[in-house]
């Protein structure tokens, strides 16, 4: 199937390159055969489609999310991180079963479609239901079973074996759509030696791995109280590094801790909604692009954001720099759209694949109607997008080349059943109050 | 007319008051006759409206705007303040014709109607213009007309008898829906000897102020080089909060001012996403709220912002403040909820008939649809609202009890030709490229 998208103006996100005005795209299959303006190269085409009065650009990539815990969205805010954890969301996720993952996932899924999310990260457990809804759904993932090793030495090793089996189940799968990683959950969480086996795990099986960083003031504490040096350095210590790794947070880090990041080339996924709302704090995201970090951005799980709207990361990103460093040319606008799509790519290992709309990529794209009151005069999309743009105004979602969404309707998932099974979900596991 | 609204979830936002299931609120002509669960009062209904799935609420007042700012929102962003204001605002709005502020002002009331804003305050030139969109859109406004001093003593003679003069003309006029204030722009802006002139007419005229109050830390430190002391002391010494006062920003307010701010009842009008995308800083709203103040809410201009999306602010001002002060429990979800509506009238001395759904009030509210995928499941409306929930979730809109949204159609506005006045009247003033 060869798909001529004409009329369109089109933000490729390549590097320097500026928007193109009266645009067109040609798709062949899942990938893109052309971008330009002017005449597309000769081609029998089976289908126009007419873009006016819409942006075209790469779909967003979420690299940190915990899709799932859409069921949990709500289900308590505003407490301290402790409180919220121990009496709200580990009772809570403990009593998480198959269904509840599929159901909270389905959710997650439909949420991330309709805000123009076309590839996301996701870490949890029960990761079979999960691969199985991306696969049905069509959306791109990278997928991890996240590993906690505060257990016995033998569900340790369970559950390990259950990461790697997933990993051997699942890469590739779903026409490449899906990918894989491995997920030691954290430095607190995870005994050195445990990560020290998933770490070879992980050379064995070429895989990069997706872990939380410093994400709190406390938790960096401990860390030097435990084990003598700051998470950085530990994780440095014990090879993390040497595999291509994605870290979530990093909100406390400081200045010699962004060197060696910067140095190992590690990926960071910020997530200022979570970091924000948890009370974690603010990441030094500019000090970062100042070490030539190229940081992603995350919704993390519904529990602490509450919503998987990664325009609204963008957003965020774009305007509490500024504010906090009281410093107007903080993380301009085309450098939060770069963080949403393509350093999310390179976050994700997968900047070959997707992230700029350019020949020879996949056809993972979105559209935004720029005819919206909020984003008139039409002066710079790229300012109105981000400073202006809300994720309803997301019109068109294309993963692989295959529409997903067209004018908001969803085309691969029935989302009053899913509405409907998530409710049914949360309350099988919620107390009775 | 009597109209009954049922089968609704009514958040009335009055102190301590639940959210109320399976309720009713009845409206007689333009006012709220009574709101609760059970039956209503008897009454002749002309017509019953169905609000299954619908979330009943206040709606949204935004405390501080320069509605025609809108013309120039994208014109220029992500620059030092002074570049900004010096190369980009100032020159354009020195352009700036009644035609500009009637386009700029129409294309902001149908952005504020489709986010849910009921009531807005605006500070800006041409305020006729501003006023008679206000009467012709059905929507409410406490209007001023914005008084710069650092001009010829006769200039400034003329632009306070225009303030005054649209204060004669307008206040209480369009049944009520249109108050008035006088507003000196800012301490920076206004000589000591002016700015005591405007506050005497105010007290002639028994109108409120309105003004600027140390949005940047530049601005502190002038007034303190100029005038000897801080600007709070500064506008207290001039007589200012002898007459009710509404103050954007105080972003730069110590202990001592905020303490002095709330002897005075000063009304303070929190700006964060502005604050935020001009560098300005972060306002201590939680300190604010320890010493009594309520802070309410303002979009500012949409060329700082760049949209009114009132929701949007309330979303920032929940979540920013616990960033910045690592506190997950600074500004819960009810806190900014009432800042965005029972605060809001409270800033705008209007308390008495708006900000609160109940019997004798003005019938201003919106509706929100709860069935949204990112409002599932339907466990915290509350929490969904702050923490979930964009601007296009606002489905019908009322303001003295005439619909001027429902199901997210415009009634009041030709929203299309109000598109298209916009760009005209921009490109009238835009250098060419
Ligand atoms: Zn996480
Ligand atoms: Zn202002």
């Amino acid at each position: 199937m060869i798909r001529l998208f004409t009329n369109a103006t089109i933000l490729t996100m390549k590097e320097g390159e500026p928007l193109l005005s009266e645009a067109s795209m040609l798709i062949k299959g899942d990938r893109i055969v052309w971008v330009g303006t002017g005449s597309p190269p000769e081609a029998e085409v089976d289908k126009i489609v007419d873009m006016k009065d819409r942006l075209l650009l790469p779909g967003w990539i979420n690299t940190h999310n915990h899709a799932a815990m859409t069921l949990l969205r709500g289900y308590a805010d505003d407490l301290p991180l402790q409180t919220w954890l121990q009496k709200y969301m580990w009772p809570l996720e403990a009593r998480f079963q198959a269904r509840q993952v599929r159901a909270g996932t389905r959710l997650a899924v439909v949420e991330m479609i309709r805000g123009g999310t076309t590839c996301f990260a996701d870490m949890y457990d029960y990761m079979d239901e999960v691969a199985q809804v991306v696969a049905d759904s069509g959306i791109r993932a990278r997928l991890c079973r996240g590993v906690i090793g505060l257990v016995s030495e033998q569900e340790r090793q369970s559950k390990l074996n259950e990461a790697v089996q997933f990993v051997r189940d699942w890469n590739g799968k779903a026409d490449g759509r899906i990918t894989t990683m491995l997920a030691p959950h954290a430095a607190y969480t995870c005994p050195p030696a445990y990560i020290e086996q998933i770490v070879e795990q992980a050379e064995i099986l070429d895989q990069p791995i997706h872990t939380h960083l410093s994400e709190t003031a406390a938790e960096v504490e401990q860390n030097v109280n435990e084990y003598g040096c700051r998470p950085v350095e530990h994780l440095d210590r014990l090879g993390v590094f040497q595999r291509p790794t994605l870290v979530a947070h990093a909100v406390h880090v400081n200045e010699e801790e962004i060197a060696l990041l910067a140095a190992r080339s590690v990926k960071i996924s910020h997530n200022p909604g979570s970091n924000l709302k948890l009370g974690s704090g603010i990441a030094p995201i500019p000090a970062m692009f100042r070490h030539g970090l190229t940081p992603s951005l995350g919704t993390d799980g519904a529990a602490s954001n509450n919503n998987l709207d990664l325009l609204g990361e963008i957003q965020l990103a774009a305007l509490i720099h500024k504010g906090a460093n009281q410093d107007p040319e903080a993380v301009p606008a085309e450098q939060a759209l770069a963080m949403g799509t393509r350093f999310g790519a390179e976050a994700l290992f997968l900047s070959d694949e997707i992230g700029t709309l350019e020949a020879g990529k996949k056809a993972d794209f979105i559209s935004v109607d720029t005819s919206v009151p909020h984003m008139q005069p039409a002066h710079d999309l790229v300012s109105h997008l981000v400073y202006a743009a809300g994720a309803s105004d997301v019109q068109d979602v294309y993963v692989d080349g295959h529409p997903l969404m067209r004018n908001r309707h969803l085309l691969t998932l029935d989302e009053e059943k899913i509405r409907w099974e998530a409710q049914r979900a949360f309350e099988m596991i919620a107390p009775s109050e």
